[in-house]
């Protein structure tokens, strides 16, 4: 299961009691942290989630929305006593814009941070549980989308079979891991006969700012779940589209296009108070739609 | 008339709903920020104070907690249009930390920015309302306070002698300027026969962080209200001294060799949730004492 929690929806002006973007995403016994507005901090503990718990943070693109929390978040955990390495994932110049406040204050983190500067559709992280990959959007500067994809569920054993078979259980992770079974006396049975597919892993794209840019339905294509920004109704359309963000309604045909099994809207301008209007017009591209809302945790 | 309304009154880690420091000092017409710690764009909204009424910004040095708001307000500001100049008083380090991050976006801000380096103790501004000096005390780091006076009234005239001696009301200006009258036929009358002094102005010291440092009490002497960081209570004396911080008993003691008025204490360690504790303790030192309260507004 994925679990995305929303600590900030608004776009680049604080508004109405909304933030600038941020989410986290927890899968198996991951906590990443996406893109890092001004007062993140405040919103982790707000919603009772521990930075300590953070490992991997990932700046979609430098535009102060995205990153204006990440100085005081670092510095907190520091001062909070972390000493577990953190890897931060984000374009090349944010590396030197951290190290220069630091500097300022005489200021040395008590953990290790590790720098990985985003370029092209790279993969970011792999290990057990899950994966991590960037790829490009369009915006204003240089903006990247993030894919988490849980990674395939060992297959199911048919209890029956393999009991009547008197497998021992001890043999069982190699059934889930898809080996045959072979006997004391040589026989083989094979795996096919004894498990079934495991279930799918679950998947979370995250498509930070981008204009309408349907180039990227081939890297979201069928997730789970989506996050798609909406920083404007389509009457706005111009405005948008001059400022590299996407409407409402096109948010909705990103959905449809990707064949995605739900959306999620986000990064609102300061000028809706009342969000409803921006899901209703997605949903006429789109059904399945919902408005990520601060402190709601979204299930996959 | 001297307000100070306190946008953030916790030390470093925010905590217990509290911000790191911000305050709005107005005088006349002025709206001055004294510190901008992570988040103070949002309070300054949560309050209904808006940013474009602010002219001069005071940082008193750069640990996070002080300015890591900044670069957000700024931005902020610019993509609401602002045009008017925008004054920066701050330790020389900051200027290359906002334009790289400007630099990083793309963004240049729609009106001028004026930097100018903290240094010693000095007179930053002056008008026809009021004066602001800077002064240092002791910190991990340089940092600086800032006293903000209001200029003198104008004498008050005394209207029962005025009338008699048939003063046209044209010459008020002048009488309250301090200046005789000089009637029609020649005949002069001193000033002080027909003013009196004029109502002292308001004075406001900010102390930002300091370890307890008996050598502000010069630049602080009796200061109508004085803004004193108590981070401990006196049994973490050693901790206070060792981090440049200093406890509410000595806050008390401060307040109390410099003959203030008033003392309000903030700056408070994440570890205490209940404050009381705290303003008791600076009591026993000095009975005026009151803690910053986020929202609050202090009147002087």
């Amino acid at each position: 299961m994925l679990a995305v929690t929303i600590l900030g929806n608004n776009s680049a002006v604080p508004a109405h009691g909304r933030h600038p973007t941020s989410q986290v995403v927890q899968t198996g016994s991951h906590h990443f942290l996406v893109d890092c507005g001004e007062g993140t901090q405040m919103q982790l503990s707000a919603f009772k989630m521990r930075p300590i718990r953070i490992s991997h943070i990932f700046i979609s693109h430098l535009h102060g929305d995205h990153y204006f929390g990440l100085i005081g978040l670092l510095t907190s955990m520091g001062l909070n006593q972390r000493t577990t390495e953190l890897h931060v994932f984000a374009p090349p110049a944010l590396r030197e814009i951290i190290q220069l406040q630091l500097q300022a204050a005489f200021t040395e983190l008590p953990y290790p941070v590790v720098f990985v500067e985003l370029e092209g559709s790279t993969r970011l992280f792999e290990d057990n549980q899950a994966t991590v990959d960037s790829f490009p959007v369009k915006h204003r500067i240089a903006c990247w989308g993030f894919i988490f994809r849980e990674k395939k569920n060992p297959r199911k054993i048919d209890p029956v079979r393999a009991s009547a078979a008197n497998i021992p259980i001890n043999y069982y992770p190699k059934l889930q891991a898809g080996g045959d079974y072979i006997a004391p006396g040589g026989g083989l049975i094979e795996n096919d006969k004894l498990t079934t597919e495991g279930e799918k892993g679950k998947s979370y794209a995250f498509c930070a700012d981008t204009i309408y840019y349907p180039e990227i339905v081939d890297s979201i294509k069928e997730v789970d779940l989506l996050y798609h920004e909406a920083t404007f109704l389509h009457v706005e359309q111009e405005k948008a589209s001059a400022r590299f963000h996407t409407t409402a309604l096109e948010a909705g045909m990103v959905a449809k296009a990707a064949g995605v099994k739900k959306l999620l809207i986000g990064h609102f301008s300061a000028k809706y108070n009342d969000l409803e209007p921006l899901a209703c017009e997605a949903k006429t591209n789109f059904e399945n739609t919902e408005c990520a809302i601060e402190g709601a945790c979204y299930l996959v």
